[in-house]
């Protein structure tokens, strides 16, 4: 039934995206020594997935009811795509064949209706509902791992509910369905000249309702950095009926409904629809990179650059191992792409001025660019972001660990936070992978900032080492926890926007008010008195008595 | 006591501002005439307020307990001052010594410890605790309308909680205490050439905890809109105990607990601090007024702008009424007035670039200004609209009624919206007032937008009406009906910036979603499981049992 609602080329079962896109051996057999000539270490031996026909999992301890045989699956096949996210940990756990927690059923309704009677069906019998929308969760936001208080598991996915249901250009706004995928509202909206412009790395396969869930972070680098400033109004399903909020361009009438649905991560309420900004496509596009002596000569750029008002579209900073890495620079320098776009008027005298604040702050500016986007650090980068999870399921292949950490700090902080992290980074994943710390073999810790506000960054930090050939789960859990530690007591939080899911829970507790904490779980039990929705995320779960 | 922990200059117990600054007869009669010649009526008599020393009060029906004695006052002039906002119809019954309700004990606390044993107090008894900043509310916010089910009320006066407690110029942030003014908070940050840029029309009297707890709008037009989008984290006390965010400059993890903070108008817990946004005083400025044949004509061009990303400070669109009204145009044309500020750099190219987008809507511009913000429509504007709270006062005396509506509403049906709320406006007035609906005597109805978003603008009306004597409340809750639910009914928001309270109560119970106002309910019962915390605004009171 997988396929029924869905897009027509198949999705690999255990890896990033379409089937067909996966490496194949001889690809393989190509990239591990250009991999151990630039890490130093991988594709020393290169191992296969398990083939979705050698999974097996557990029976399912529930059957489709009578009048849901349309939109209940049992099917293992169904259940096992449905069963992780796309965390490492979750790939590196596919790719095994190790499908531990798999859903008792997945359900695809075919509209609102049928999303409430499943969210009725799992309050009468006690059983948890995961919203499930393109199932990139990178948290374990959508695995069935919600304790033993219930009497089975649905996974409810949200990719029927697909299409841009209403289009207002006057207000260049779109009502759009939760389950549809970034590129079918780009190639909807692109007819009309317009675009929403929220480019996450999951694009090709995350959904609007899971952007709004998880708090997506997008393509502004600055302003507007998050789903959360594109949203006019959202309809969610509880189990206590349905929630929408009036569609408003601003407003300030009690705390805003939309940002409590916003990040609530589906323990409120299945979302089903939002009205959302869209913009002209922008015609003037002007980029150009600046390069520096070190990172935190390029930090204080950006910080002048943030606090200046200029606003750029693109603000990422790179240190000089990432650049090297992703081949926008040398390795050698830190690389700042600076960006700017307007559907308006040009906007290269906008790039002139932040060029010339990077300048005065220590930075050299590539030679004029052909123009546009065309610049090569731009490009080189761009297209290694995009690749990132195909490349992220051949580096499993070929034993190479890769994780990735987010957060944001306050600027006066960033420079201790930062080496601190680092520090605590490196340390852990030489210590868990068995590799020196430095030199020959030692593991890669980067970092870049993907988002900036006037009052500080957001670093992301990608660690890449040598993976501990069947037991990279464990290894990867020991980082995290190592990494995650830091951030938190550094004063960071433990997620920019990547969520909490399950897997950043430990540390979410750390950084939330409590009595935050205690309003969200009063919050919950008004419209989930079951408490059936996605249970262990964000709080812990409080399962209803079963009837 | 009220004199103890404020501000040197007595206010008056009745009107907007400091009791110097009211006008004295002498001024009034030479107002009338000018009055009349303008609006066609008003002026006709000029009556005097109640002095203080003639108003009587019901007995309070608490003394402060053992220990209180420092902070908390049964006096009557405390107990009188803290009894209403500033409503029009506050200060038209303070003007006439109708101090109907006014709280049992009047609390000035010293610090956070203060707040926690008074809120414990207020537990213990129940006694309803009505949060109160600089008095400012328009909705009845800080007035204990809490209905029977508490032994006494208590107004819990912050000024004490006053200044600014950490200054971080590197990140551009400040943590200032909840009770601090306005002109405190800018007078701090003066000599270290910052500014938070948050200025209401209620800026010389309110408080940036105030400002938090209602959703205030602020300075920007666009983008920045309300002291939201300014907020780095917030400190509050709830009954159950502290509710402290992490300090962070954007995060994505779980729905934002300042977003939940924000606009909870004292329901969840008393604010006592904040870390916000400041940044370099703007060096560079510009702005020019445009004039357009209609307001509809003027609100494309708004229109136009508010799509085109050019982001202007201002962006404020007077009817030609309001703008004859107010001395920025001579009452025949609309007139929009463009404002770009920085710090950085020069504005003038945005400034020329938003112009010739209004020009290509039709807008004439005003011939090049002197330059800066030197423009005559501009500042005549400026200082009417902060001397309007202290006219207001006058008007009482000299019998014209004043009262303001504010709201949004997307694009697409601003202008079908427009007319009903101002037909309903103009219908109710006349209604009411027994005036004719238009010529001679008629009252005015007037808008001007005070913020705009690319989705839509943010209506701001107006309305002058000949006062019915002595019955001016009754007038003025019977205009507010039939204006309000014109607008809720047209698909507004009842309020964009002014907050619920308790006057917006009906209108916001049929826009906000009812699972929200449960899930809200359910967050307050686990944060104030008692119920004493402003019983009656943006939700119903549910007391707890007295022990």
């Amino acid at each position: 039934m997988g396929a029924a609602g869905s897009e027509g080329r198949e999705r690999s079962h255990w890896g990033w995206g379409h089937a067909d896109r996966a490496a194949d051996r001889k690809a393989l057999e190509a990239l591990a020594p250009e991999l151990r000539s630039r890490l130093g270490f991988g594709g020393e031996r290169i191992e296969s997935p398990v083939p979705l026909d050698a999974v097996t999992v557990a029976p399912s301890r529930l059957r489709p009811p009578a009048g849901f045989a349309a939109i209940l699956s049992d099917a293992p096949d169904d259940r096992i795509r449905h069963s992780m996210g796309r965390a490492y940990r979750d790939v590196v756990r596919g790719f095994r064949g190790r499908f531990e927690r798999t859903p008792d059923l997945v359900a695809f309704p075919a509209g609102e209706e049928d999303v409430r009677r499943v969210l009725e069906l799992c309050s009468d019998r006690n059983l948890a509902a995961i919203p499930y929308g393109g199932g990139t969760s990178v948290v374990g936001g959508v695995e069935p791992r919600v304790g033993r208080g219930y009497r089975g598991t649905v996974s409810i996915d949200l990719r029927r509910l697909s299409g841009i249901a209403e289009l207002d250009d006057v207000s260049c706004a779109a009502l759009i369905r939760a389950g549809t995928l970034g590129p079918d509202i780009e190639d909807a909206l692109r007819p009309h000249g317009l675009t929403l412009r929220h480019f996450p790395q999951s694009f090709e396969f995350s959904t609007l309702g899971g952007w709004i869930a998880t708090r997506a972070g997008g393509h502004f680098a600055t302003v507007q950095t998050h789903i959360d400033d594109l949203v006019d109004s959202i309809r969610a399903l509880t189990p206590a009926g349905p929630w929408e909020s009036r569609r408003l361009p601003g407003s300030g009438a009690g705390p805003s409904p939309d940002r409590m649905m916003l990040g609530s991560e589906g323990i409120l309420g299945v979302i089903t629809e939002a009205w959302v900004q869209v913009r002209p496509r922008p015609g003037h596009k002007a980029s150009r990179p600046v390069f520096f002596p070190s990172f935190g000569a390029g930090a204080e750029a950006v910080r002048a650059i943030s606090q200046s008002g200029l606003d750029p579209s693109n603000c990422r900073l790179l240190d000089p191992l990432e650049a090297g890495t992703t081949g926008a620079g040398d390795g050698s320098e830190a690389v700042l792409i600076l960006g700017f776009e307007s559907a308006f008027a040009p906007v290269d005298q906008q790039l002139a001025l932040a060029v010339e604040c990077a300048s005065d702050h220590g930075g050299r500016p590539e030679p004029e660019p052909a123009g546009g986007e065309g610049d090569s650090a731009a490009r080189s980068w761009r297209s290694a972001f995009l690749d990132a999870p195909y490349l992220r399921d051949s580096l499993i292949a070929l034993g190479v660990l890769s994780e990735t950490f987010e957060t944001a700090i306050t600027w006066d902080r960033f420079g201790e936070f930062h080496s601190r992290v680092g520090e605590a980074a490196r340390r852990a994943v030489a210590e868990v992978s068995g590799a020196p710390a430095a030199g020959e073999g030692a593991p890669r810790v980067m970092c870049r900032f993907t988002h900036v506000y006037p009052t500080g960054p957001a670093p992301y930090y990608t660690v890449l080492a040598k993976a501990r050939r069947g037991s990279e789960v464990e290894q990867w859990d020991e980082i995290k926890a190592a990494v995650s530690e830091a951030i938190v007591s550094a004063g960071g939080t433990i997620t920019h926007h990547h969520a909490v899911g399950r897997d950043h829970r430990p540390w979410y507790d750390l950084q939330r008010p409590d009595r935050f904490a205690d309003a969200l779980a009063g919050a919950k039990r008004a419209v989930d008195p079951g408490a059936i929705l996605n249970p262990g995320v964000l709080i812990d779960p409080e399962p209803g008595s079963p009837p």
